[in-house]
């Protein structure tokens, strides 16, 4: 972790963690409703219940936060992935799961999801570049399962890279529709989806 | 030019709706940059050249600014739905076509697209009930065609409305990477995306 703890402090650096990913949730319901740019750092103050010098103690700027909404999600979808790719099986299974793990992460992060698609352009510099980084790291996960069906015979020798947008497309978008109280669960999509998508790249007879 | 009008009126009229349209593709843009509830009025005015007056002649305020840009897209986006059902076919041709004509709109009118997917929330009332009906009315046309390619037999007998989500997603979600000025073409992408999910939803043998 970057803000490890200075040594005699793992008690206190525990708990700033866990209130610092607070602010972090609690901003991003607040920049999903307001958006980013028209958020100030005066009402981040107010709906975390933080004075100024108490918010920079956990945040360092605006766009740190932005950026550790965006990590929040991007930690959870590479986990998955690490998951998905620890199990093994067939580049079939491992599509499928790829879909169950990331429609469970937006699901479960609606405000964050919301948040980093529609104000990545708001990172600068490094944080760019990391946030780049981080996607791509992901997309190649995808595209690595897919390329290794087509190696295997078990589907068609599709374009990789469009064939992972194309997959990325569909489930990501669902982060305007998949409310985590809504009637639709992460698993109720999940197995169509990857019906759908699987049948569709699958070697033809 | 040459003929009379009847009236002063239509000729006038023609003319502002064409400086009109023009307000509405210049704010598109902006918004697409620096986000719907960043810019101000003052700042349309100025990108457009106009004064506030002549700003509120042509639109009647920022919130009507978004319902324009917005109309301006589904417009172009039902037209094609309408060309697709005219010339009739198999659900599956019509399917694929309904893509083509989705990604070239998708592809001419990036930063409106931005701006419609991310900023619709600002819309109030009868507008944002208006943005409902028009989105679901086009969702009505995917669904009824992968419909009819169930009833056919063409198609396995699928969740109607969670699959032209899925081709939704697939399809809408290239605003993020679909640009004029990119070396993919909306034709590259109409063909592999058609393919993936019409093999994707197409009865098993």
């Amino acid at each position: 972790m970057a803000h490890a703890a200075p040594t005699d402090e793992p008690r206190r650096s525990e708990k700033w963690k866990a209130r610092r990913d607070e602010i972090i949730d609690t901003s991003a319901s607040v920049f999903a409703r307001r958006g980013y740019h028209a958020t100030g750092i005066a009402e981040l103050c107010a709906v975390n219940g933080l004075g100024k010098g108490a918010f920079y103690y956990y945040i360092g700027s605006k766009e740190e936060l932005l950026a550790a909404i965006h990590d929040r999600v991007m930690d959870e979808v590479m986990l998955g992935a690490d998951r998905v790719a620890a199990e093994g099986g067939t580049p079939s299974e491992q599509l499928a799961r790829l879909g169950d793990e990331l429609l469970d992460v937006i699901h479960r992060y609606p405000d964050h999801v919301w948040v980093f698609l529609h104000e990545f352009p708001a990172l600068t510099n490094e944080r760019r570049e990391q946030f780049r980084k981080r996607r791509r790291e992901y997309e190649r996960r995808v595209e690595s399962v897919i390329q290794a069906g087509i190696d295997s015979g078990e589907f068609r020798p599709v374009d990789v890279r469009l064939t992972a947008l194309a997959w990325l497309g569909m489930h990501n978008y669902t982060y305007l529709w998949l409310k985590p109280d809504g009637r639709v669960s992460a698993r109720d999509i999940a197995k169509p989806f990857a019906d759908i998508f699987i049948d569709g790249i699958a070697t033809r007879d």
